[in-house]
């Protein structure tokens, strides 16, 4: 982490003027450009107060059950990578959007755009790996939709993926219920999804493979929900990275936050490919960590309980969250100083999930 | 309907080879190459009893309430078309989906597939018409996301619509349960939808503009459930018409199908429109109208309460459903000779939702 590179926000372009009013690679990111157009067009469109708590899933009641419901659409490139495939990754992201509300995740919908020319045999591998990542999550994909479109109006395959989940009557996780005092867990080391889809789109070969982190977090959830109460928010920081996702709970939670550099693992080799690719991990994809904001007084019993999961071994508490008139994340670096740690501003890493 | 025109299944292409090996647009008609992908590829792989179904809805049981849980990805174009949009189409079409199990539609997730490039006034227009047709038909989009792909990897815009609704435990709905001598009950006219976009697309102007139908459907067969018992099925007409949704239920029940030609309503304009073409309307898409299995004893009481819905005015009893050792559909038609009609087997209406 010491000769990590330039962050991504000096890097990037500049949020380009809105007068152009097209939809922009940026506007998919999960950075500031995605976090503009749900403001300025879903969200004064579909209002309501379910969808504007900005959370990774909705948490409804029907009749006196609570459930969790969240969707979310694949467009990863290329569609096998180290570590997974678009159908893996497509399960197990819904899982984990479920997940990170608290939720036990149950079933799951699969929606198929295929472009004309698309292979059978690559749909069926892929069909093969969802049902095995279903499978191994005790997850059932109860229904469908294939839809075809032609040649060179699609790419290959798109999945959607929506899932249902329960949720107890005693959980209560919300991205704005972070508090001054409360500490930033993280489960691992960041950043392994995003160069390891990135290698292999761009065909770069690094000593070691580094495989996407993808995997399904609802058991690591759900030991920590039983470890202690006093759990505030979960995500899991994909598009947009842990930078992003931290800014997004700051800013919905109208608090600051205080990273230490030294408390974030990285694995040595996503190091270097990020040093060597110009990118700032924390703003790299990550498809199987997750971030808690929890009480001071419990998060000891948290960190210890993620710690003996096999997703949380090398847990660690990151930061801390402070009193702010305005939401801001900062981290003190391993050289000492102390750097403003803003959302992902362009759309370096398009198409990473 | 005396002049119409020749089937769709003598018009189109043969069934290619399987040898070909990759995904034609006839995999997304929802006739016989969409069952067929269908049946290869997704149930084996996914293969669960829920599934396999092959209802529209998959209906589940979360502690002891009853779900229906639909997924449909819209791929529609053009976007806009007289009479509605793809996002008022994809709201009603996943309404429909869980209204055809019977249930109370109460929230959706819509998620969005954007080329770059794509206009945002035009993204403001559809995500405003998805609302009015969600409060329209009292549910509520919870939950969303956003993908943007690059320019000339998509085309425009793509969006799934996934629902949840309840289902009382009294009501048992599938396409497995068609009986010799149920009667089979049409809620309208048919081809207005596939017209409509046909029509846009193409620039074909007739004398009338003919509408797409559209329509959210929960209220109507709310209406028939209280109406009577002895509903076996319900089904809505979309991809592959009339013709394929009988042909499949025909097929999931082991019975046979008798149709009246007379009896089946086809707008002036949509006959015109399809002789002019060269389709059959039994082929051609609908998306607010269903087809009812209902018992033969109920039946009357069904049609009635259809007749006394603004969307059922037209309802009729088409047919009867025969034992049979082979599923088939067949109809006398207006001439007096009977024909068969078997499922859609080309991809005459590609992206018609």
């Amino acid at each position: 982490m010491a000769q990590r590179a330039s962050t991504i926000a000096e890097l990037s372009c500049p949020v380009p003027l809105r007068a152009k009013n097209t939809v922009l690679l940026g506007h998919g990111s999960g950075g500031k450009l995605s976090a503009e157009l749900i403001r300025d067009v879903f969200l004064p469109a579909l209002d309501n107060s379910i969808l504007s708590r900005l959370d990774d899933q909705a948490i409804v009641r029907v009749n006196n059950q609570r459930l969790a419901f969240t969707t979310d659409s694949f467009v990863v490139k290329p569609l096998f990578f180290p570590g997974g495939d678009i159908g893996s990754l497509a399960v197990h992201g819904t899982i984990n959007d479920l997940a990170m509300g608290g939720a036990t995740p149950l079933f799951l919908s699969a929606a198929f755009i295929i472009e004309e020319g698309f292979s059978i045999d690559q749909l069926r591998r892929i069909a093969i790996s969802m049902q095995q990542a279903a499978s191994a999550a005790s997850v059932q994909i109860v229904t469908g939709d294939t839809k075809v479109v032609e040649k060179g109006k699609g790419d290959g395959l798109f999945i959607n993926t929506t899932g249902i989940g329960v949720v107890a009557d005693d959980v209560e996780l919300s991205a704005d219920r972070a508090r001054a005092g409360d500490k930033v867990l993280l489960s691992g080391s960041i950043g392994e999804h995003g160069i390891a889809i990135l290698a292999q789109r761009e065909g770069i070969e690094f000593e070691t493979t580094i495989e996407s982190d993808s995997a399904a977090l609802h058991t690591l959830v759900k030991d920590m929900l039983h470890a202690a109460s006093g759990i505030r928010c979960m995500r899991d920081p994909t598009r947009g990275g842990l930078s992003s996702t931290l800014n997004e709970i700051a800013a919905q939670s109208r608090v600051a936050m205080e990273l230490e550099e030294r408390a974030i693992p990285v694995r040595e080799e996503v190091a270097s490919a990020c040093e060597l690719l110009g990118l700032d991990p924390m703003y790299v994809a990550n498809e199987g960590k997750l971030i808690a904001i929890v009480d001071s007084t419990n998060a000891d019993a948290v960190l210890k309980a993620m710690q003996q999961h096999p997703l949380g071994g090398q847990a660690q508490i990151i930061g801390t969250v402070k009193a702010s008139s305005a939401p801001l994340v900062t981290m003190r670096t391993s050289l000492g100083t102390t750097r403003i740690v803003d959302m992902l501003s362009g759309d370096q890493l398009p198409r990473i999930c």
